[in-house]
């Protein structure tokens, strides 16, 4: 179905939940939006599974009801549990009945596991869903004068700056080209320029290979990168800036050049002893990542290993949130295998432990973890604030944008023969599909990659439209942005490791100026942050949604090729029949609603006016911001 | 889609899925079947989730492909999780891919919650896909010479056998019949008509209502039903005659009048002072299930509660599986809520503690748990056996075959203002959508009731023919068949309570005799015990599917009014393109199919031949089952 806009609405954003619980027994408020083209729903309920058992919860109609377009329904319950799941029951004045879940509106009845979910659990920090994270593999991002004049290590293969990435090969991961974070220092400027607010390193621990996965301590910064202090200047220079900065930390493995593993293996009385899963009594064969023997598994069972790596102040996770470090938070590598391993399955605990310590050695860190595919079980408020996954937002978008070609590209070992081409009802479906589980706190942040350091380039697949198309959803759709250092510059590469290039500096970063209007826009607009999302159109070409807070709201129009799409007026902005002023090309409005057309790829936002930001005249339009991301259209 | 037949198969059924697993590496071996009317398959993966990352493995076509009209795909890999998910890649010859999962095919990626499960867990007894379950609430089922005899408890109002049910107020857990456990001993002939093979005894221990769920005490047999005596007599000429007999325990609660309660309340320094949970230090006030006072809940922090009830040899849960009460396993009450209380959740603690004292202590014992709605969550074959549940078959049934009425029926507190009118499809779907996350191991075991002494009788909504679809499907489904004692007379009732109608031993049991017939088949069909489950057709009025072992497989045809049903030959049986002999009326074979046609509710089963069963010889037909429900069409 196209027109997604007679659905009836909910999620968890402060339009439709106003208050976040943060104790069981809380009262939580609840708003469904119903649009009149949905038919007269005679009665709703809540339903709130309560220590495993449904319950219900009659609804009313809101006291304020704008206009005959729209509907609103209003409930709350004490929340039951530390994770609660509801939806919605409508009894139709036809005698039929519907369910609403995060999924959204079913005849039948819907699974648990389709629920909305809300958490008593800490909301992450005020300023996290304000950011543009901007990611940069340090050993490519940029050399200092200083990291000229390092001699490279002896494992390493030293590259000039513009060698071409070694993609393939023992070579791939000893190729060094010296970037460090004094480089880093020096290029806040672009930095700015992109509107990048939260730089995400990946890990800068020394190691026995240039992508640092393989920390040989989790103590110090790699000498390479310019060591500790090196750390600390990058750290004060972002944070004088308004950036901040976030460490990377492997809790699945280390490697095995680390000075845990080197003091236990072959010593079954070392303190690491138990730190790592052991095939023999000696202690020399050993469980590894994909049996890669350079990357040995943490055994979490450990009390030691994890009063040494995750609890407490003492620990390596609280050690560089502190000063004189003060990073802003942490990304965690491969989490969701962390603590699993056969019959283990500590993933909760490693999860909940690393919270904490974040929760106690900074005021306000974040927390983003990796789980490269469905990331709903282990991503519910509780432990890791926000996925690092590609399955609702980067390979939906991939599918859709992709320019039509023959040579498969790597998905994270799916198997496809092609690539599959999605429409764009395929993109909103799946990226329903994937992010319902998720309480809004969770939402809010997910970061949302067009490519990383792990996939290739977008534009290795796609041209610098469909990029920004792609880069204008991932800062208009709720979570965290996510600029791959080397987007701006339209880099190319087949794969994560060919990704890896090092940044063109000689060269204009065509692309800066667009990321750098969508991440303004970003930043500025709260409704962008933290509004609801709400789809209002989607077929093969083109997608529609608002972003929506009781008195700010953004309308989204994001289209791959030429396309049409129409929306009634009473379903754009936070107040049915008010009218609005877009004056721009491509937007016609009449009494039947407004109509979006495109003549290519684009991707246009518009403020909207609402009663409360209006002052209530609906006359007066508030911003008319159509015109960011022009050079595109 | 109407044409199920189409689609690609598997499930973990024997003919999909050869060798359960026991242990994890153990190599697990894959079975897909694809319909050439699907399209061409270019290469098959299985994707298995392994410590929380996916990982593919490459099927192959079978060496031995019977012909062209179906292909099956082999494929296998190492168990890498006690539970661990799996699911299909299908990259088709036009260079599109399709995902299979227990939920069906997809264009787009799924979810993991839809993903097959299989389980290293031990299986059930072997036993136990063999039962028909029918279901007895002792206070009505049948009064014995002795309980004429015995004057009723105090709190308690007599009732004579035919007095009226009091369905609602402060009497209705009052009013005692006073059926007793050898009043079942003499009414065991009346079981074997109908075909029970297993009894479900809700409560047998002393309490003060006539449901017994609010136990005064888990140590002997309530003297109203006989006493300890009596359940040994009735266990023993159960299991003279070959019928098992399983009991009701609450592990969620205890009456208020038992005397772990007892010793508790007001006592802080008792034994039992921690089985429950209180809201005061002098243990005054305390947490009841629904703030039912009688109901305390039992708090599982207590290690004491669980040596007492559910651990090892000496506990609750072992007694009454030893000598001499012999039961051969137990179905628990309210099991979804049982250790969830806010921040609590210990339900998994409890479930895996219950099942190994239950392996401990009996060999080879059953476990059923209730859950009322979706539960898929708790049901992965490591704890319960198997649910007790609604979502997926009873509703579905209820609302299919519903006669259409105004008076709205209570659907355990679904505050629906019209029960909602299901196709054939919708309940296939609602079927398939429920059960997708089950183990094949839990699947099987499934209870499958239409109704029980917690629902509607289903002929309080249904004529007799619905009923005998209704009941023909809990016979012919995976799952266990269960017969709510008096179903067979035909008893009405328009809830729960109104529904536990003594029964009316004068009376002709009408429906005995179908019920004996689809038993029979039942017990005598192992295709219908533990063969995989495979759709073939469902539209508004009827569905027609697939039991199907490699040596036998049943055909299925369900209808609720005049329908018409196509399915192509080479659709039905387990080698494609074998003839088969229907010769039943309503059956017509041609060189496009097979067509089914009823002209009101009907239920009919044909066995098939198979390659295996049939000699190969393809022109043999081995059995035409199809008039053993007759009396319907």
């Amino acid at each position: 179905m196209h027109e997604l806009h007679t659905q009836p609405h909910h999620d968890g954003s402060a339009r439709y939940a106003p208050v976040r619980p943060t104790r069981i027994g809380d009262r939580y408020a609840v708003r469904v939006r119903v649009p009149a083209a949905f038919g007269d729903v005679a009665s709703m309920s809540v339903r709130v599974v309560s220590d495993g058992e449904p319950c219900f919860h009659a609804m009313a109609t809101s006291a304020a009801q704008p206009d005959g377009g729209v509907e609103w329904w209003e409930g709350a319950f004490a929340v039951p549990n530390p994770i609660s799941k509801y939806r919605f029951l409508l009894n139709m004045a036809d005698g039929s009945a519907r369910w609403l879940s995060a999924d959204g509106v079913d005849r039948l009845e819907p699974l648990d596991a389709h629920d909305f979910r809300v958490t008593i659990h800490p909301s992450p920090p005020e300023w996290a869903s304000a950011q543009v994270m901007y990611q940069i593999f340090p050993d490519r991002f940029a050399r200092s004068e200083a990291a000229a004049r390092r001699t490279r290590p002896a494992w390493s293969r030293a590259a000039e700056w513009s060698e071409q990435v070694i993609s393939k090969g023992p070579d791939t991961q000893r190729q060094v080209f010296g970037g460090d974070l004094d480089g880093i220092v020096d290029r806040l400027d672009h930095l700015e320029r992109i509107g990048a607010t939260l730089i995400y390193l990946t890990p800068f621990f020394p190691a026995e290979s240039n992508h640092r996965y393989d920390a040989s301590s989790f103590d110090r910064v790699d000498p390479l990168l310019g060591g500790d202090d090196a750390l600390i200047r990058l750290v004060e220079a972002a944070h004088a800036r308004g950036i901040r900065v976030i460490g990377d930390l492997t809790t699945n493995h280390t490697g095995a050049a680390h000075e845990w593993f080197a003091a236990a293996y072959g010593d079954p009385e070392a303190a690491e002893a138990d730190f790592y899963y052991w095939e023999n009594d000696e202690q020399t064969e050993y469980v590894a990542w994909y049996g890669v023997p350079s990357l040995p598994k943490l055994n979490w069972n450990s009390e030691a290993l994890r009063r040494r790596f995750i609890d407490g102040d003492e620990s390596v996770v609280a050690k560089w949130l502190r000063p004189p470090f003060n990073l802003d938070g942490w990304r965690v590598d491969v989490a969701n295998m962390t603590g699993r391993l056969g019959a283990d399955d500590l993933n909760r605990e490693v999860q909940t432990a690393v919270r904490r310590t974040l929760e106690q050695a900074s005021s306000g860190g974040v927390l983003y973890a990796e789980s490269t595919n469905d990331a709903a079980a282990d991503f519910d408020g509780e432990g890791w604030q926000a996925p690092m996954s590609y399955s609702a937002f980067t390979r939906p978008l991939w599918h859709w944008l992709r320019s039509p070609r023959e040579r498969p590209l790597h998905h994270f070992g799916i198997p496809f023969a092609t690539e599959p081409r999605y429409s764009a009802a395929d993109v909103v479906a799946s990226y329903r599909r994937f992010t319902a589980p998720y309480p809004w706190a969770v939402r809010e942040l997910a970061m949302n990659a067009i490519d990383t350091h792990d996939t290739p380039r977008f534009a290795h697949q796609a041209d610098d439209h469909a990029q920004i198309v792609a880069a204008g959803l991932s800062m208009t759709l709720p979570g965290t942005p996510v600029v791959f250092a080397g987007d701006e510059f339209g880099l190319r590469g087949e794969n994560g490791e060919d990704s890896r290039t090092p940044l063109p500096w000689g060269e204009e970063p065509r692309l800066a100026d667009a990321y750098g209007r969508l991440s303004r826009l970003r930043r500025e607009s709260r409704a962008l942050q933290r509004g609801g999302l709400r789809w209002l159109y989607a077929d093969d070409e083109c997608l529609v949604f608002v972003r929506e807070l009781e008195d700010e709201a953004c309308l989204v129009f994001a289209s791959r090729a030429a396309a049409v799409a129409r929306v009634p007026l009473t379903a754009v902005g936070a107040v049915a029949s008010q009218e609005v002023d877009f004056g721009m090309v491509g937007v016609e409005s009449d009494e039947d609603g407004i109509r979006l057309t495109s003549s290519g790829p684009s991707l246009s936002v518009w403020l909207l006016h609402t009663s409360a930001a209006s002052g209530g005249d609906p006359g007066v339009a508030k911003v008319a911001a159509g015109d960011l991301v022009a050079g595109v259209r």
